[in-house]
This record gives structure tokens, sequence and C-alpha cells, in this order.
């Protein structure tokens, strides 16, 4: 048995290849709509996406070939260490040995430069100079301005108003990489002029920030928009880290009976989880009882409670229509801090592998994925993020199971992103000035009556 | 060549013993002098200090072995990774190699948790069950803290009350690992409630809040205090950071012809540079050449502006005084946003090193050391301490003298830390709200006239 705290790869053992779990599923994806009701062209989307990523997004090749310059900028930060949670466990006082892999080393701190930066490079390649894009909390744009630097390429964030004044460090971040950021609603795209006309106090919104980056880039030919998450391309990306965190674990001659990952767009599930899923549809042995969770809020669960139909990705009903497990476009959720969870609909390919029942899900409340931030934090030092403290809190609870029935299973959960940026909700989460949010029972409903019909 | 982005080292490879440099001074080092002006004997300080860390303070032997407790807790970051820096080195265009120790991957995020942990241990070990210390910018006392946790031992961080307002996510961060925090001057201490009934409106001072930490620790048994730099044990502790990147350079065949690192009290760049310096002691050829650079800030400039002798290593008098470079203790610096430096005195063992001309320093003014940091984050990602951006500034000039001569130097800097805590400090530096202070010459003509008498 190892006595590892870390278990590291070189960057040699960086992939070569992404993994395509499309390959393996039984039945095609669902196509994306269009506003005719027939699937989208990749040409239509040739405005906003490049060629590369176009075909990525289509692809059902089992794997796709890193490019060697982007294997060299995922050096800074990958392989990313995996971790055997040894304190974790005692504190637990589980017999469960728990693993994570540690998404929070990148520049940026958490997993979204996995995507971030075969973006930048495919658009560079593409003749692309500029990169447009949103940010709620800053995350997302933190990333791509970083990848947008590695590769030469200017980077545009439209960043919710009220995050770009509450949250001035990530805003800073994406300066320090060379990025502009403006305040959503801004001035500089008729999206922004027209919200700010009906309301010039308006404090911007995610489906608004999407629509001006959006705008800029179909109106421009040398700017293309970037999305961080629930598309094909995006989950392909992310494949890094479960095809390392399946490498690490096999150094220590171990697999694990679970997989745990925050849930929203579902590019860190899918991340961490498809390479595994790979292994029990090639048939392989010792993933036959593994059960994959994908973990999300109460108050937004859209794989729990969410229906299997064909919806908008945005809120203002932009975008193709897309069959993913859905909230309905037009479902507020209530303002947990996990702003990374705070998802109508879902990827896709995790809605369509939850709904063949190939992966799981569960439902966590906010105050219980804080108080096991807290437990994960004093036991093995990192501060993780408020979205990566769902997936602790459904890993903590198995291996609290684990202790009661005295089974020795081998878990293992997706660390996504450090806290360093949220430390104001842990401020609120000590105050007690945090709450639980019940599920918006009515409040979907009525969003579910406005899905676009089909057909 | 390697090609090497990171150059990582196994769990095994961290070091067994720390390094003392003391053991290879030709002269030994001055001793701290008490109020009688005699040297102060190990047992007057037991009152707030255990006897393994005094024992280290005083001690003359070469190698002092790392506790395996203390090694299993390095474990969580260490080794920490050695980076060459190919990005930076194109952005400047250099023939310079560049590398650097990445101190930043801590959970506290700076090089600080390499003494916290072993103190944390040693007062453990002794009985010990709370320890108090000071902190400014909070680095420090996230350090403590986390290392507090570690050990199961309770730490109470007095913040210097105006940080204490104005950096609430390093308070947040104390608290997440367990930390009781208090705004000094509090009521806690006759030291807090004397300043606080001179002025209510008292804002803090570092000074201050050693005095409350002294106090408190000084009058309970269970209560130990803690400092984060300065003292030889301190240093002693950091020299984990030189003993691994000489095994990193040595895995590629490579060696330091200089070596960077920011100098507030001492410890960043002792941890760095005191095992290269062996080499020189033992007459090993490839150190012959060997330069070592403290970088301290030219409103703080402690070595290139100071004096050689005994003063007081805080602002109100209270410590035994020692032999060092100093400003004068009651000396006040600048506010730059490098709070870490902006300490009136120096790490007596440096500062002998820097007096026998064994090592050199250098001063750089603060709007080119953000210069740097921006340059640095923008080729390498990580976006760097405003402390580091010091030992980076040095080292760009380095290379660019170097892209001038042809001369192929290979450089080495401390990465001590990265600037999450800090993008405040960036955006005033991007929206042009910082500003050069010069020499405070007359404020330290003045200072230096109250250095204690001796003798």
């Amino acid at each position: 048995m190892s006595l590892h705290t870390k278990i590291l790869l070189e960057e040699h053992d960086i992939p070569t290849h992404w993994y395509n779990i499309v390959a393996d599923m039984t039945t095609p994806p669902a196509p994306p709509l269009g506003p005719n009701g027939q699937p989208v062209p990749p040409e239509a989307l040739g405005a906003i996406f490049p060629g590369a990523i176009l075909e990525q997004e289509m692809s059902g090749e089992r794997w796709i070939e890193i490019p060697e310059e982007v294997r060299e900028a995922y050096r800074i930060w990958r392989p990313s260490p995996l971790y055997r949670a040894h304190r974790l466990e005692r504190m637990l006082g589980t017999p469960a040995k728990i693993y994570y892999k540690n998404e929070a080393v990148s520049p940026a701190g958490s997993h979204k430069p996995n995507t971030a930066v075969p973006q930048a490079f495919y658009n560079k390649q593409a003749g692309i100079t500029r990169l447009s894009t949103e940010t709620g909390a800053g995350q997302w744009g933190s990333s791509l301005a970083f990848a947008g630097q590695m590769f030469g390429i200017a980077v545009r964030v439209y960043m919710v108003k009220i995050s770009y004044q509450q949250k001035p460090s990530r805003r800073s971040m994406m300066q320090t990489w060379g990025a502009e950021v403006f305040a959503s609603p801004s001035d500089l795209t008729k999206a922004g002029r027209d919200a700010l006309a009906a309301d010039p106090n308006n404090m911007g919104s995610l489906g608004l920030a999407i629509s001006e980056a959006v705008e800029e880039a179909a109106g421009r030919a040398d700017t293309n928009y970037s999305l961080g998450s629930v598309l094909n391309h995006v989950l392909l990306h992310q494949t890094v880290i479960g095809l390392e965190a399946k490498k690490q674990l096999a150094k220590v001659g171990d697999y694990p009976d679970m997989i745990f990952a925050p849930c929203g767009g579902g590019s860190n599930f899918g991340g961490i989880a498809f390479p595994f899923l790979a292994d029990k549809a090639a048939g392989d042995a010792k993933a036959k009882n593994l059960r994959l969770v994908a973990v999300e809020p109460t108050s937004c669960p859209t794989l729990t409670q969410g229906v299997y139909a064909y919806d908008y990705g945005d809120a203002s009903g932009y975008t193709p229509i897309m069959k993913m497990y859905t909230l309905g476009h037009d479902f507020m959720p209530p303002g947990i801090h996990a702003g990374g969870l705070r998802y109508h609909g879902d990827s896709p390919l995790v809605s369509q592998l939850y709904h063949e029942k190939l992966i799981e899900a569960v439902a966590v409340p906010q105050l219980a994925t804080f108080e096991a931030g807290v437990m994960f934090a004093r036991a093995e030092g990192v501060i993780p993020a408020p979205e990566s403290c769902h997936g602790i809190r459904a890993c903590i609870d198995e291996a609290l199971r684990c202790k009661q029935s005295g089974e020795p299973k081998t878990l293992l959960f997706n660390l996504s992103g450090h806290g360093h940026f949220d430390m104001a909700a842990y401020d609120r989460y000590f105050s007690g000035g945090l709450e639980d949010f019940a599920y918006p029972k009515e409040a979907v409903t009525a969003s579910l009556e406005h899905l676009p019909k089909v057909g």
C-alpha cells in the first residue's frame, strides 16, 4: 500500500489525446435544433466558432489528438496532482479510501483552463485575433484571459455588473493577464444599450452577458466567441482530468468504487467521469460496479428534479435548443454562493447519460456543502471553491456510510477549484449569514411552461 | 538539454535535515543581548518558546533532523516544483536560463508554512496547547493557523486593525483553519487596552500586535509565541527551499550563476540562498562564482542603506537587541504594498553574511516591481505576491543585461507567494494609483539616533 499523499505524474504523462464519449454512447446524441426546428448545420455557427472546434463538437471519433502547443501550455500546471486524503479519512474515522484530483493548481485556480487553452489555440490557428466571452463570478473569464495571453490573442470579457462591482479581485486578475473587462450591460453592444435604455440601473445577468459577447463575435470577422461549459467540445477538453486520474490510481494499484463531482454545466463532472465510463463501455471488469455521481445544489437541481427536454442554453432564447435536463430557461436559481452551479440546464452529454441511467445524481443543500468544505480545509489544507464543496459533501456522506457499514470503498472526487476569491462566502457561513434554499418547485413549474415547442 | 517546464521531485525527496548555515560561518553569530547588556540565556526565552526551538536558535550543528511528523505535513505541498521559465525567457529575448522555485503552491500561498509547521509541531510536543502570534497583511497568520490545525493546536492571531478591516479574506482564511483572529489593538491584553485608552481609534501596528501576542504567551503556561521570520530557527526551517532547488537543478544538470530573492525579515532569501552558500563554504568548484542577491524595496532599504548595529527587533523595544542591519527600530517605512518587506531590520544571519560580503543586496522601486510582476504573470501564468515581484524584478534586470552582453547565465529566483489576496494592489497599479517612494533619508537619519547603546 502506498503511503503517498500526492501521486504525481511527469510532463510526458500529460495525455496525448482527449477522450470523446460520443464514440461509446449506444444512442447518438440528439442534435441541437435551430429556429426552424431542424438540426443546426456546423456552418451556421462558423461566425462565432473556428472549424476545429465545430468539428470536435460534432465528432464521433473516440480519441482526438491534443495539439503539441496545447500540451506545452498544459505543462504550466499539468499533470495536476492526485491526492490521497489520509487526514480527511482519519478525521472521519472511515475505512474508505478517499482520493481527490486537485484542479485548483492551475493559474486561474480551477479546471476551466483545460478548455480555455485549446479554445484560444484553435482560434489563434484560425486567424482569429480576439475572443469575446461572458463571466459571472469570474472563474471562466479569468481562465480565458490567461489562455488568450498564452497564445497572444486579445480577450474581451463581459462581466455581470453585480459581480464586476462585488468581485474586483477577479476583475484585476483578468486585467493582469491582459484582458479587457466590461461591466455588463455595457454600451458596447445593442443588447447592452437596449437593456440600459430599459433600466439604467440594470445589474446584469449571465444571459445578458452571453448576448453581448455573442453579438460582438457575430458582428466582427476578427472575433470569435468562447464558452466555458455545457458544449461537447468543452467536456471533451476536460477529459484530461479523468485520463490523468486513471493513470495516477493505476500507479498505486487502485481503482474507484465511486466518483463524485459538482455538476452545473457539466464540464467538471464530465471531465473526471467520462474516462472512467469508457472502462465500463469497454466491459472492463474492474469498472463493473463503478458508480458516478453528479452533485448539484438542492436549490438548482437540474438532473434530480428537471425534465429531459429540448430547451434554450441561455436565458434569453438566443441559442439553438438542446436536448437536456432543464428547469426551464427562464428559471432564476436562488442566490447560492456556488455561482458555477446556478444554471438552469446541463450538458446534453451528461443529460443523456443520466437519462440512460449510466450515471447518478444527488442534490445537497448549501449549508452542508460549506460544512464539508471547512472539514476538508482543516484536514487537507486547501480551501475549496463553493462549487467544489458540493462534490466533497457527497463524498464525505458516502465515507460516513462506509463507517457505518464497515465497507472499505475507494472514493474519488474532483477538487475543481480553490476558494481564494470566495472567502466572503465562508465569512458569511461562519457568521451565520448563509441560508439553505428549498427546492423552488413553484418557480420551476412556472418556468417549465415556457419550454420551446419541438416538432 | 531538458525541455521540462516543471522539475518535480517525489515525496521521498523532501529533505530529511535542515541546513544550519551557522556551522559554516567563519565568525560565530553575535549573540542577542538583554536589557543588562549581557547575552540572553536560552532559559530567559523559555516562557514563550519551546526547548526544541530554542536549541535550534542557538545551534551550531550543520544538519538538524526534520521530524517525521513535519515531513508528513510538508507532503501536502512539498517538494514544491522548480520551474524553467521558458516563456519569460522568450518574452525577454534573453540568452539567460531562468528558473524559479514555486513556493506559492502551499495551502496558505507562500513559503511561510515551511516554518509554521515545525513551530506548531515542536510546541505541541512540548505540551503547549495554544499559540499566539501577530500578523500584518495576513500571510504569516494564515500559515500558523493552517499549521496549528495540522497538529491540533489552537492559534490566536492579533491582526493589525487596519489590515483586519481591509483584508477580510485573509481573516476568513485563518478562521476557516480554526484560528481566532482579533483586531489589534484589542481589549484582551494590557498593551492593547493601554493603546486604546490613549487613542480609541488606534488602527494598530505590527509592533503593537507583537506586544499583544508576546504578552499573552508570557502570561499563560499553556500558550507560546511564534514568529514568522528574522530568527535563526525560522531561516533554518526555510532551507528546505534551497535544498530541494539544488536537487531539482542537479536533475537537469544545471547550477545557478545568480540567485535572487526578496528580503524583508530574511527567511525567504535565507531559505533559498543558504544551501547554495554551503557549496561555496565547502569549496565546491561549481559555486565559485555564484552570486546571491537579496532584493529589498527602495523605500525600506535595510541592507543597502542601513547600519550594522545592535537594535531592537520590534518597534516598541520589548525584544532583546540583535546585531543586524537596521534603519532604526522606530523607522516607519512608507506604505508600499509589499507588507512583508516593510521591516526596519533584517535577520542577524543574513546581516552578518552581507557584512562579510558573502552575499549582495539591491534595492528596487515599487512601480518597477509591479511591472515585473505583470510581465511574469503574462509569461508564466502565476500572479506573484508584491514581495515576490521584488525578486522577479532583479532577475529580469539581470536577464536583460545578459541580452546586452550575450551571456547565457543561469538565473534562479524564489517565487515566495501568489498574489491572490493582493489583487487590489495590482488594481491600483493598473489605474495609476501606485507611486514610488524615494529612499526616506531624513526619517532614517532621525530613527538611527535612537539606536540602543551597547557596552
